[in-house]
Formats: C-alpha cells, structure tokens, sequence
C-alpha cells in the first residue's frame, strides 16, 4: 500500500515543478486547436441535453481549470460529451420541464451530486464499482446512445417540434409532425450533415493532395464544425432564414458563467439520485479508458482513482458555475494529443480560450441555426454506433452477447437507465451462472510420467479405488452445491472407490461456503467409507484452511503435488487383489 | 446430458419395482413415530403461520402423497416446518388480516404460486438459482428466524395479544401488554418448555439406564411433544382452566381436507409473488440439504432438479387441499430415516396417519392450551440457533462473516424477507469485489529448474528484458480493468521491459471484456514497443481465443511452457549487452 501524500491528492505538483517552455508551447498550440473545435461542440451538447446553448459554453470553463490540479491524465479533454449530454436529459426531464429555470438548476444540481459522488469513490479508493460495467455492456450503451442521440436531432434538421424519451417515442412523436417540416431548415440540416461527413472523410485526404503533412490536414479537417458554423451564420443572415421559420441560436447572453451554489431541493436529489449514480459511472468509464490510451502510448499512467477525484472535482466546479455533467471526451482528448498537449496545463489554456468566447464571441452566433448544431451532433454520434461488435462478439463469447445486445435493445425501447442496469443486472446473472458451472475433470496419470489429465481428453490410466478429480474453479457459494452434487454422484456411480483426491491446482480461493460444502462432502464420504484427500493446494489458500478445524479432521491428507498423493495411495493398497491399473476410457461409458 | 424419459420424473417407477415385504415393514415403522411426532408439530406450525390448527393437518396429507410419487429423496418429510411457516406469517399479513377467511385463502394461495415456482424451477432444470444462497446467509437466517419464531411465540406461553413483524415491533408489543399476563396460562406455558428441553436432554440418558437401547429411547424421547399436549390437555379438564382464561384450540373440524380450487385473486398474486420467490429458495436448499445428507449414509443419491419438481408438486398439492406452504423438515427427516425408513412410501403412509388423525383425533384436541404448542414451538425452534457459527466464520472468513451478521441483524431488525436480500445482495457484491481483484504474481525461474514462482516468496531469476506475471484467476469483466491497470503500471515502472509474458496456468475462462483488455494492453504495450506473450493456455481457453481475432494479431507468440517461452525470448537477446539474469529480490524494492 501506498502511504498517503499531498502530492497523490494533486498532481499538479508532481507535474508542475518540471513545467518548461517547450511544454508551454506543446500546450498552447493544443489549446487553440481544441477551443476551436470545442466551441460548436459545446453549444451542441448543451441543446442535446435540453440546455441553452450558453450552459455548454459554462460547462467548459471551470471545470477544464479544476481537472488541471486534480487530474492524472496530463491530455484528457474534459467538457461536455455527446452521451453524458444524452442521460442528463432523460434524468432532468424526469424532474423539471424542459426550457424551464428549474431545468437548468436541475441540470447543474446533478453535476453536483454526480461530482460528489465522483469525489467519495475516488477519496475511498472504490473506483473497482466501475469495473461491474462490462465492455459488452458499455459498447452496447454507447451503440445504442449514438442511435437515440441521432434520431433525437432528426427534429432539428426537420425543423419540427417533437420528443420522447426512447426511440419508439422520438420515431411516433416525429412521424406525427412531418407535415410542418421547414424545408430552409431542413436545406441548411441536410448541407451541414453531407458537408460534415465530407469532411470527416474526403477533406484530409484533399487537403494533404495540396501539399500538407497528414498531420496539419487531420487538423484542419477537425475544424469542419466550425467551418458549417460560420457558412450557416452567413446563410441565415443573406437569405433571412430567422424570419422564414429556420430556428437559431438567439441570444446568448455574454460574460463569463455567473458562480452560486446550485439550488439544493432534497426532493429533487432524490429523484436525481440514481441517474447521477449511472452517470458518473459510465462518464468515469469512458474516460479512464481514454486516459489509459493515451498515456499508454508515452508510457505514462494514470491512477484511476484519482481521475475520480479530478471528474468529481470537475463536475463540482460545474455545478456552482452554471454547468452541467462533465467528463473525458473521446474525440476531443485525441486531437490534445496529437495537437501536441504535454500537461494538464493544455485544458486549463483551452478553458481560456473558451472563458473569452463566451466574454466576445456570442454576439457573432446569434444566427446560429439550430439544425447546424444538431447536424455537428449526428455526424460525430454515429461514430459511437458499431455494429461490428455485435458480431465480434457473437464469434467469441455468446454471454457477452446477451449482454450486449439486451443493453442495445432496452436502451433504445426503454431509455438510457433501464438500458445500462439491465445490461449490469445480466452480466452479473450470467457470471454468476458461469461461476456456479465449474469444469471438474476426472484425471488420470499419462502413463510413464508424473502428469494426471482428462481422461476424456487424453489416454491416462486411473486406480478404480481411487477417484481423482481436478476442479477449474475457485471454491465459492456460487458453485459450493454443484460440487457437492457432482462429487457424490460420481461416487455414488464407483461402489469400489474407497479414496477421493480433490487436485487444487485451479482453485484460487475456498470461501466459508465452500469450506462447509467441503465439510458436508468429507462427512457424507467419510458414512460410506471414502477418504477425502486433497494435492496440490495453493500458498494463500492452504494459509486459509489453516485457520479453520477442517484439516483437523480431514479424513485423507494433504499432498504437495498429485502424483505423491497417488503413491501414498498406492502403497496402502499393497498386498490387496484390486488390479492396480484400468484403461479410464474404457470405464467411463458416460458422464 | 442424460435423454429425456419418463421415469426421471416419476422416481416411484424406480423404487416401485423393488418394493418388498421388508421395505414395507421399515416404512410402516417408520410412519408411526413419524406421525406421533408430526401431530403436535402441524398443529403448532400453522399457529406460527398465523392459520387455524386443521390447515396444519391439511398440509401433512395429501402434500406427502404427492411427495412420494414425484421426490427422489428416499427419507425426506415433508410438511410443515418452522422456518418456512414464519415466512408464511410474514407474507400473507401483508395482504390478508390475520384471523380472517381471506388469510387462510392467502396462505394457500402462496403455497400454489410458491409450488409452481418450484415446478417450473424444476422442469427447467434451473435448481442452480438456489446457489446464490450462500450457507453463510442461510446459517445467518436461520439463526435469526430461530431467535425471532422463539421470541413470537412468548405472547402464547404469557397469554397476552402481541403482533410484529420484526424484534423490535414484537419486544415492544409485548412489554405493552405485560399487565395482561395469565397466570394459569404462563404456567402451563413455563411447565411445557421446561418438561420438553429435559426431553430433549435428558429423557433419553434415563431411558437408557432403564435398559432400553440407545435406538429405542432416542424414538421414545421424540415422543415428548405428545405427552406435553396429553398432560396438558388433562390438566385444562381437571382444574377448568378454559374457564380462567387459558386460550385453547377449540373445535377443530373433524373429516378430511376440503378439495377445491385456491383463490386466485391478480392483486394478491403479485403481492405474495416476492415471499413466494423467498419461501421457493429456501424451503428447497434446506430441503435438498437434509436429503443429501440422509441420502449419502446409504449411498443414494437425489436428484436436487427432481427435488424441485417433487416438494412444487407437494406445494400445489398442499394448495389444492386447505393447506399451506411446506417443504422436508430437518428433525422429522432424521427421525424418518433413523426409524428406518426405506422408500418415500413411508411418507405416503404418514399422510393416512394424519388423515386419521384428523378423521378421529380432533375431539381429544379440543381443550389443548395454547401454550403447550407455542412450548414445543420454542423448544424446537431454538435448536436452530447456532452462534457458533459467527465465531468459525469469522475465524476463516471475513467476508462470509459480514454476509451472516448482516442477513442476522437485518432479519431481526426489519423482517424475514429483507434478511434474505439482503445478505444475497452483500454475498453476490462481495464475490464481485473478490473477483475484481485477482491474485497477481510477477514470477522468475527457479534457478536450475523449469519452474517459475511468485519473486515475493522465492529466490528466483528474471530477466530485466521480460516482464513474467502469472494471474491466479479467470478474466473476466470484473477484473479486466484491475488488470490493464496493474500490467500498465508495472511497465511504466520497468524501462528496460521489452516482452510482457503472461502465464496462463491459473486463467479457466477469458470473457469478452478480458479480451478486448488483452488487446488494449497489447496495443498499448505495442506503442510502446513491447511484445505481449501467453503461456500455458489451457485447452478449453485456447479453443475460444482461436475464435476471435486476437492470436492473428498478436505481438508475441503463444507457447505450451513458460520455460519455452523464456526460452525462446532469450535467443531473441543473443549478442545483445543486457546482463542475462538478476536477483528479482533485490530489484523489487516496492510492489
């Protein structure tokens, strides 16, 4: 165990001390880039979860600025991200009514409790709950999200009004208004979606046809949004698209976020509670893996737990600044780093360029259309859809699958919470299950060698007085009784068996359960004359057996490897008329 | 798998065929004391159940008949049993008043849903469910249903009215009424349970001295509840005490059960759907466990799925006849076998001594007190409490320690059915968090050996150009994260690292989400430079891995030893300047 230090708790004074110009200029020109794509995305993020657009603006200050100090990752981007945007809506429209004041405090209350609950797991060092979240549950979350969040901004483009909560909802509610589709809207929406797409795949490769490196072109490309932005504005403005019914942005009010403590209504935590829970798991989630990658490729680390103490600080901050839920996004923590950020240094600089956005640039997005915003959100969503692992994962593992594919099914016919609870609630059925399973062998000695193997695997020769068995499990509740039934069973089919050696070479831990079961086995074994014997027991877990009476009275004994427990065996037999050898395969006609 | 066939489901067709006049003999012997001891025990169950004495004897009739065509246990009896009689009272008070009609209608309604849980269980052959009971959390319940049965049972033997579902309420509901206490009834009450526990300890030591054998003053002394109820039935004739306010029986209706159709109300069916899971489970573990047990002192077996569809089949027969939820009785099943039973016969002959029972014996019951059945309630009950247990659990585990206090506490605290959850739910999270942090162990050579052991507690070699480690544990989603972190960590640490070589020996399954973090972990080595290589995949796991695509890409190679590995890892370095080998020892300073 580590000892505690100041130094763990803030990072900053780890990195800091060796901060150099040359890390200042990796960091600098990281942070223009990111501001420059961070600006639409963070408008677009707040309308996707019900906001004004000026909460995203907030919601990418001070909490970009509070990450710095507390933070491990020295470039994750954090802010406002597509999927965390999508729960907070389907948590918030729960409590307070879209477009509302109380929405907006509700929005920046769950950032709160989600940062706090951030803070606690990462101070107790309990980041391991994240581990629940298999990643057939989480790829299946965030397929089944891309889809709901793409489908959910088919209204904007359209230029309708419509809602709902699922994907049946949103389909429904949009079929019932497709007769008051505003086709400027729907011209400036279907543009932006075919401009943005060109962009994410033929612009790069143009751009390097005219001579600059692939990575000045990968760059630039990553300023499509901005470019849509900009052309849209214009749009409006010369054809006076605001007065035709196209919906922009509108004011946007300018200054740097107002700083108050979030309105606190123990009615309203409660209803919050949950989806806080979910949030600031699947938000931790997805940007420790981010995080790993990327230090990963400089052969840095992180430490995971306290990323939750620099996401809970982050969400904190966001929360008394008018924000809402923050965490590591994908896209934008790639482009940090290949832009050239050295240190968290790099998000604090972007949350300047942001904080003088949102003091001078606000003014300019008035005209902003709405449908070129939700034309940004669909095109970097479907990227999350892959259905690829679907079939990926069938190929390999039929439970991950179930997982997967539940998780997909219920998300996007029920909603996001039931969608990723489901998915949790299954997986951990079916490991259960897996666990209650375990593969026993019956092993026999490869002859001529110390070796025991399957005997339905390989061509071993076993003693029909003594029955070998070798359990790849650890002993635990879960398989305690599927043992017990296996083993006496298989006694129960060998009246000449007078010895019963359990091989413990797979067997990582023996629960209290397990001991009982081993208890129960010994005693039922020991009525009809059978001793139980065990071989090649771990260290930690022969420690452990130590502390409990049932070595005491064990039947048998307890052998450092199989083949001295065979001998042993062996020699008690001396003199009998048992035959000493029999093909296994022969006598095993079933099992 | 075995075929389907009609005698896996009929077991009578097994036994039947090799009925004799000897096996009949054993089992008529032993239906007599059996029935001797079931009387008194029916009728005081279902006054635990909150029912009217008669549905007690309803319940050990026909339930038993149907036992002993479709169980496979040769010496379970079945019927009512405290435990589960307790869990009755608590299910059906929360939908029916007590002392009604609708409550008695209630209790058979859950024995119906209870039955056809455990049918279905059964026909699916789906009994592993049982598993997630751990015998830490069944020992926990039981001790605290034995604690609360006992201290629910004192308003009968202080003849006060008294309710509550928990400690607390019945404690509390009891000292209210303690100005009510009827003499004549608190001695009739302290008489019984002092006569019944020095039956229970010692009767049978006197017997003996008498001359009788062991065998024959044991069965005698279970005898003791009928001679409590004889005397103390004589003693309310002989001093009027009905008169005086000693409660009792009253009229029982003589005859045989009522055949009819439970109630079937939707409502009431949901709200006994959650109890009637519990009361599933549980009755089935302890039953199966008592089963086991008597089956392996003759070397049969049972068949736990069957066991199922037999006590569902007994459930719903208990439904059908006036009865209530029941299930194989630990005591009753010992005294069955030990009287020397052969074949469930024996409890097909038991139910026509109820039945008689109930035909011709109500009248004689008429003036038994009630405290005498609550006495033999109390003195039975508190054999169940076991808090010896706490103690050897808490030697051995930590764990399944804070899973028993936590299902005693809670059962006594809130109530049955929230013990039971939540003590599964602590379990279940418990083996998760055990599972999340698998046993990591970096390993050398042991010099002039192929072995390779933990550097921590040998003296070995390793070489500072490969990193070995060996994971004791399957991988799996619970602890994929735990894994990337720890291998990412240990890299960052060892520069020189060139080859990471995990060896498999202790890994029975890799899941989905343990691969995609094998290839995480082999991408982000690969940034690094580093191969990523396996070892001593086991035959099972390799077989699945070759599904996926992870062996195409891989880094490094795959290879049957980790001395082969080594091996061909160190050609690889020949020529280069790096020493060979090195104290592991004395290069960990930390880890």
């Amino acid at each position: 165990m580590k000892r505690f230090s100041v130094a763990s708790y803030l990072p900053i004074l780890d990195w800091g001390r060796t901060y150099s110009a040359r890390t200042l200029t990796g960091d600098l020109v990281a942070a223009v880039i990111v501001t420059i794509m961070l600006i639409p995305q963070s408008l677009a993020y707040a309308l996707l979860a019900g906001l004004p657009p000026v909460v995203g603006l907030y919601a990418s200050i001070l909490p970009l600025l509070i990450y710095a100090l507390f933070g491990t990752s020295r470039t994750l981007a954090v802010g406002p991200v597509a999927v965390v945007s999508l729960m907070t809506a389907a948590a918030v429209s729960e409590v307070a009514a879209p477009g509302s004041a109380e929405y907006v405090a509700a929005a920046a209350l769950l950032a709160l409790i989600s940062g706090a609950m951030l803070l606690v797991l990462g101070l107790f060092r309990l980041g391991f709950i994240a581990n629940l979240l298999s990643h057939a549950v989480i790829s299946g979350f965030i397929t089944a999200s891309g889809i709901l969040i793409a489908v959910s901004q088919l209204k904007h483009i359209l230029g309708v009004s419509a809602g709902g909560r699922n994907l049946v909802e949103i389909v429904v509610s949009i079929s019932g208004t497709l007769g008051q589709i505003n086709v400027h809207t729907l011209a400036i929406g279907m543009v932006s979606v075919g401009f943005l797409f060109w962009v994410r795949t033929g612009l790069k490769p143009l751009l390097m046809k005219t001579g600059l490196s692939p990575f000045v072109a990968g760059l630039v490309s990553r300023a499509g949004p901005v470019i849509a932005v900009a052309v849209s504005i214009l749009a409006v403005l010369t054809f006076d698209l605001a007065d035709k019914g196209v919906r922009i942005v509108g004011e946007i009010p300018a200054g740097l976020p107002p700083l108050h403590l979030p309105m606190i209504d123990m009615s309203l935590v409660l209803g919050l509670i949950g989806p806080a829970a979910l949030i600031s798991v699947i938000g931790f989630v997805e940007s420790v893996s981010v995080a790993q990658t990327l230090a990963a490729k400089r052969r840095q680390t992180i430490t995971p737990n306290q990323e939750l103490v620099g996401l809970g600080a982050a969400n904190i901050a966001s929360a008394f600044s008018g924000g809402y839920p923050v965490t590591g996004g994908f896209a934008r923590s790639v482009v940090n780093f290949d832009a050239g950020a050295e240190t968290p240094a790099a998000g604090a600089f972007t949350a300047i360029g942001i904080a003088l956005a949102s003091l001078f640039l606000t003014p300019l997005l008035y005209f902003l259309p709405i449908a070129t915003l939700a034309a940004t959100i669909i095109v970097a969503v479907l990227s999350l859809v892959d259905f690829a692992a679907l079939k990926r994962t069938w190929a390999y593992s039929r439970h991950d699958f179930a997982a997967m594919i539940t998780t997909i099914v219920v998300t996007l016919a029920v909603g996001v919470e039931a969608g990723v609870v489901t998915g949790v609630g299954l997986s951990i059925a079916l490991l259960l299950w897996r666990t209650s399973r375990p593969h026993i062998a019956i092993v026999g000695q490869v002859p001529g060698t110390e070796h025991f193997r399957n005997v339905k695997r390989h061509e071993v020769v076993t003693d029909p007085r003594i029955l070998s068995l070798r359990i790849d499990e650890s002993l635990n509740f879960a398989n305690a009784r599927t043992i017990e039934d296996f083993i006496l069973n298989e006694i129960a089919q060998r009246p000449s068996v007078r010895h019963l050696v359990l091989q413990c070479t797979a067997v990582n831990e023996i629960d209290g359960s397990a001991l009982e079961s081993l208890e129960l086995i010994m005693h039922r074994l020991s009525d009809q004359g059978i001793a139980l014997h065990l071989s090649e027991v771990k260290g930690p877990v022969m420690d452990r057996l130590k502390r409990a009476s049932f070595l005491e009275h064990l039947t048998g004994g307890v052998y450092l490897t199989h083949y001295q427990a065979m001998a042993a065996l062996a020699v008690g037999f001396a003199g009998e008329a048992c035959p000493p050898d029999r093909s296994a395969r022969a006598s095993e006609p079933h099992s």
